[in-house]
């Protein structure tokens, strides 16, 4: 891990630091009395500064891309008020001087509790055909490995490490307290439903140096993928009923809930149709909770609507915070 | 209450019943050997029955008209392996010999047991405000009576007495149950969208005889209904704070979720996206179960597919029929 | 195979014969004299045909369902310029006594020769592994089998037997035809799209008694059954190329060109761009086709528009009928 | 009032002013010889200017923030061949030195005629009842000072200072004309749908310092709200018909034609018909007088289609300009 | 003329008639006592009655068809209070002896009265060139034939003989309204549009003995029709200016004001814009009328809802009934 | 034809040339020492080069507007590793000096060529009727000359010069494939209606400077040109069958396929709905391979998916590049 974050810069104002961040932007830019110099933005998993580089601009510069995790020596200094490094020396990182999961947004939840929590579920299966499928999908490193990092998208919700996880999570949450309002749901089908629907997305995305998709991630798509990681595990796994098989992977298929949005099937078993609703209403919370961090960072007054949401095409509104102020009218 | 439904006439064969029903189909036709005799279908609210008239019924006929509640006294007798009615008098009762809701389809739950839980809810509010707000409207008798007793849609989900009842507490369990997932939410805020929702309906639909909109219902719809009732009841309590106000009637506006489906506007507060998930989740869940029970009443095998369902645009299978059938194939 | 078909009636007027057909209509109804008559409408794969059972019909009727086939004697006779059969006995045929196909639409084409034609394009493949991967497929003696008879659909362009075959047939024709006129064209990539699109609709769909979806085909779907079937072939060619593999599985999910079609992707390489148009063109011409015979059958004037063909919500013009009456006007 | 507009300042060229404006942009920029230097664009309901402050740029900077109104003095120069402020001092302005209305665009007709007007529809009503309404509407001082201000739109037609009345006479002029047309309607009825369906904007937006939705105008939108102002009004007219009542709210809440538009209800009374065309025929033609302003203004040839219209979808073409070229290709 | 209509029936009581109508429905049925009689539903334009035939049936079946005019001798006789006609003689009608017109519905408006008004508009136009570009139309002997005998549509709005004319009549006259409305507006090319913008229905239906689509109008449809006989006509105008051209046809191309209901361009000049606001205005008003007309006759309460209205997807309510019924409830 | 294009000046580095191009940008700014320069691009058919004029370009400035072709002397020299223009003189071209079609995109296919194939389509028409329309056309020297050079679009598929004829013979070539493959096709309909499709916009496009719609084309379209310009060819043939006429006409019409993209009538013939797909196909085919061609210039990995493509709201991937790049993940 990182020695120096984004975050820790304040306590060393006026102090020289050496650190990895990664330069988002980068300009080279012609000084008022000539020569060069070089702008940047430097960023990590706990947020971005402004950084100059006055000397010897021209020469760093062919030394690392825009995009690249950076090694610089800095001085850490104020300018209009705001904090700013000003680099001496600068050049792109090299692989195993650092860990990139250092420089992308990760979840704040505790990963190892999740992980617990979700096997937790498992556990309490009294299926046992599909306990063993989870459990074959857990109990393969290299899954797990996946799963306990990927994120849930590439740019909407959940989009950061640990994402997916912790998606799962609640899904799972809400789901298992569904199955206890509708009495007639098959509790360990639909919390099978949950734990997988996503799970194609360990393949669809990268999220090496940032998040992307895979050339196979955008021909065949999280959905299909899922469908196939099922059938290999399943392949391993004979006396796996085949309707009970079916009923899985039509959740899988269908738990976007609408041809438009990706799924070649509508829900139609009640699972599903709860799986539908549940997974889009916890993606959702999530969005809306994003807004709301993102709108109070940007220093908007909290009884006040947010800037217009493309992802949901309206704008929210805080209910605590518009509560807050009741009576400042 | 009447002496004799539908589904007590089993145990009358080839005796003689003097009975009150709804006359759904009645027809006056040509006998083979001259003369007319009447056909009839007679139903209450635990099911429907065939029936023949086929002496006097040239006379018979002007005595009542489709859709009456009907008295005659018939023998119950069998044709072709079915219970038949061979009825010898007929006449249209009039008000005060029956009760309508004898006639209409009505929940099974219990309506006291119901009513109960939905004021329990209310008695667990934190909020003062919101408590009160909905005190006033079920302590309101007419309002009260109504509620008991209204269907919770013409010819959709809950289309029974008492079925909005049933959908309100229905819904409002599984929001209690979403507001211990999502610790950020407004817990008496959203249980109030959820007991408020559908209010408007006690005016939009009409349920004396049968299922039906009123002209206001058509012309305003239960969203503007509901937002005009609770406006009426708030003028009764000065002290409600203008912000809570508009949120509550936020939630009654926005909660089908979308324009198309007749909300004036989206849901934009993390109460009102839920609001509008679960309902829209319990109202399908109720479609299914219903579905279900169609299905299995026409005879149809419990591991295939129910016919297209028209409300949800697919067919729909029953997990459980579905399984049980698991090595059948 | 049978002996006589609906069409080879009107050689026996006036005759008795055995015969086999499916009682598509069924009705028990009374004599204007008392007593019973059976109402029966007779098909088999070459058209239908009316049927009275005027004696012993009430013992008769429990002998068969509606929708099965049936074993009967029959005089062939006239009745208001028609032909009809009068029944003498008839009973439910038994398994082995009959061959389904005699009783199911069929193509008018000649299966061997589509099946030389099929075989022939992949012998014609210069890319090896796309050649063993669709002989991995027409050499599995199970899927052979059912490639030569399975429909094309349930109800729509090519539901008859060996549609399916028919149609992959002439739309490999039109795709080589393609391939040449846009050189840069993967071509033997083509051709396997081509051949494999709708692979999985051998499982989808049953067509033993009549043309139906199986529960799984309802769940699943051909485009994603079909997909699992690529991949299971894959798994016996270890050495096929992963990124091939990734295009072929595109295009199979790719086909239906929209995603309110059901198609979780849409076409992003040139091949499957080219596979979605002609494969939707060679359906819709064969719609047309049959829209025209249908019309022509109905007795509807050549040159006039067809009925409304709700498929494609539209009425059609079969241009050569229409240029015939040229100078009509 | 203000004394000097904008569009006076060309009478003042080489002279000094002291003026109120509002600072739409402002920024703080680097002077080629250092120091710094202020670029502000300034505006009134008569326009806009380009200023600079050359001296004293930084201190005079943290006086007042980019939307304020700016109290200044400055002399008016040319600068390439277009007149420039060149500020000497800046300030920002307090509430009671300047009147908002003088910064907002606002109509170009006299207000006391067109609310002259508006009174001579409501006077010439023969139906009691619904001129009652409506001069309960016009009589409360509150509501008539807001609608002799308010704009009808934040952004689309008629988005400016009485932009609401002027769109309102305008329409209630059509429907006059149209009820004279179509001598089965209710006159009275379809003027009080024209003078009342936009009345929820008096509270659904402000227009203090710019055009801008209140929250409470988001969450529950100027149908609804307007739909509960006429129930308040109406709490005051005991004898209003219920009937009357009905259909006056039906033509408020269905006014936009469409659900996907925000209309709760579709126009189901021949007066909501044609309220809902006349309403949107008004507003598009007037959105056409703009758009060939605007062109106009930008200088471009009036025989020629605008820009893209996106309000509208499409662009546009003055048949005036069109045709005066006529003769010049 | 017909000399006896449906409507001047009942001043024929108990007599013999001679008379011309359409056999809308006929059937050769069974009688109880053997034999067989002839049920027939009889029409013209004023209405229809149903008529029997109880002696030499057989014979006179074939003597006509179902949809011919006949020709026939019959009672004029009572059966269960309503009249019925007892044939006694029947005949398939030839040509020349009745006047299709007096089958077919028909404005009740009077055709000279229309026409004089249509030629009085044109009369006004103080633009020569479109005056004369009009009058070329309604000079043409074979089109003014037409233009007063086309119905407006097949089975829509004015969906009768004169049908066009007096939409279009009515529309010319909102029109005339709206341009004095909104001064800018270039009065003689609207009403230009008005009356061109479905002249291509001359061509597109016939109207002989039902109103129907010709082939030429399925594949062509009338807006391009219309666009055609434009241009044909003003071959015949050398000096009509380009410009003046160009927008006539434009607002002919344009008047169904989206791409979805068949206009290829949208209307971008603000005379297109208006007339596709009135001209779908003045089409649905006539089709309200229509309704409240079908919706009386069929004996439905004036203070009630219509029946869904497919055409406008909803139910319709006529204002004066139901403010007529004020206090009812 | 110009002596020295873009692509020729790498031959003239450290020269003085004189040269003709589009100044498509130009910005007269600030040196940083005062005084003025000129920052311009300039282009021409072969592509695009930045310039700087430092000396006199504020005298230089009036004598030319951005979007001109301008005449100029310049050093060919480089800046930062890339060539640039230094310009010494510069004034606007004069009508005369220089062909226009120098500096627009043009086909690379040989003209000559593909006329030639296009005439060899039509000469090898067995309808006597079509050929001859196509002659007329194409005999023509006016739209001859239009065929020879329009572009086929504005800013889509094939939008240079040339582009029309290349996309019409690439479409009869894929037509003739398909006419024999689907042996009923009205072969010569199918061509006339690909040669033909289009032909409107030789009237709606004008690409004298730059591609552009005229108002003309924007007020009636291309569609609705193309039907005109054929219905005055047809004036001129008056043997020309009538029922062929509408055929062709229809074919024109429906060629979009779908109201929502302008086309006025569904395609109902076989020869108009093969046109359809294959018109589509064909454009699609070339908005691909100009997609790849822009991502590979600029740089992209031709393995990789290349960015959004507005136009098919997707991204896509070449095949062939892709799959070079197997073995290398």
């Amino acid at each position: 891990m990182k020695d120096i974050f984004i975050a820790d810069l304040s306590k060393f104002e006026n102090q020289s630091v050496i650190a990895f961040f990664t330069a988002s932007m980068k300009s080279l830019r012609d000084k008022k009395d000539g020569g060069k110099y070089l702008a940047l933005i430097l960023k990590d998993r706990t947020g971005e500064m402004e950084a100059r580089m006055w000397d010897n601009a021209a020469e760093a510069s062919p030394e690392f891309e825009q995009g690249d995790v950076v090694k610089l020596k800095a001085l850490v200094c104020r300018y209009q008020e705001r904090l700013q490094l000003k680099v001496e020396r600068i050049r792109a990182a090299v692989d195993g001087e650092y860990d990139p999961v250092d420089f992308l947004p990760a979840t704040t939840k505790d990963v190892d509790e999740l992980w617990a929590e979700l096997n937790g579920y498992i556990a309490s299966f009294r299926d046992p055909h599909l306990q063993a499928l989870l459990r074959a999908f857990l109990d393969d490193p290299e899954i797990a490995a996946a799963f306990r990092q990927a994120p849930a998208a590439k740019a909407m919700h959940h989009a950061w490490l640990g994402g997916l996880l912790e998606h799962v999570v609640s899904l799972m949450g809400v789901c298992e307290l569904a199955a206890r309002h509708y009495p007639e749901i098959h509790r360990d089908l639909l919390l099978t439903g949950a734990m997988l629907h996503d799970i194609g997305k360990l393949q669809e995305l990268v999220w090496k140096k940032s998040f992307d998709y895979t050339v196979q991630g955008q021909l065949l798509g999280h959905i299909t993928i899922g469908y196939g990681m099922i059938e290999k595990k399943l392949a391993t796994l004979p006396d796996f009923p085949p309707r009970l098989r079916t009923l899985v992977e039509h959740m899988v298929l269908s738990h976007h809930g609408r041809y438009e949005y990706g799924s070649p099937k509508l829900p139609m078993i009640p699972e599903a149709i709860l799986l539908h609703y549940l997974d889009d209403m916890d993606a959702k919370m999530q969005t809306v909770r994003s807004e709301f961090d993102r709108s109070a960072n940007s220093g908007r007054d909290g009884a006040q609507m947010t800037e217009w949401v493309r992802a949901m095409e309206r704008p929210l509104l805080d209910t605590s915070g518009y509560l807050a102020g009741e009576g400042d009218e």
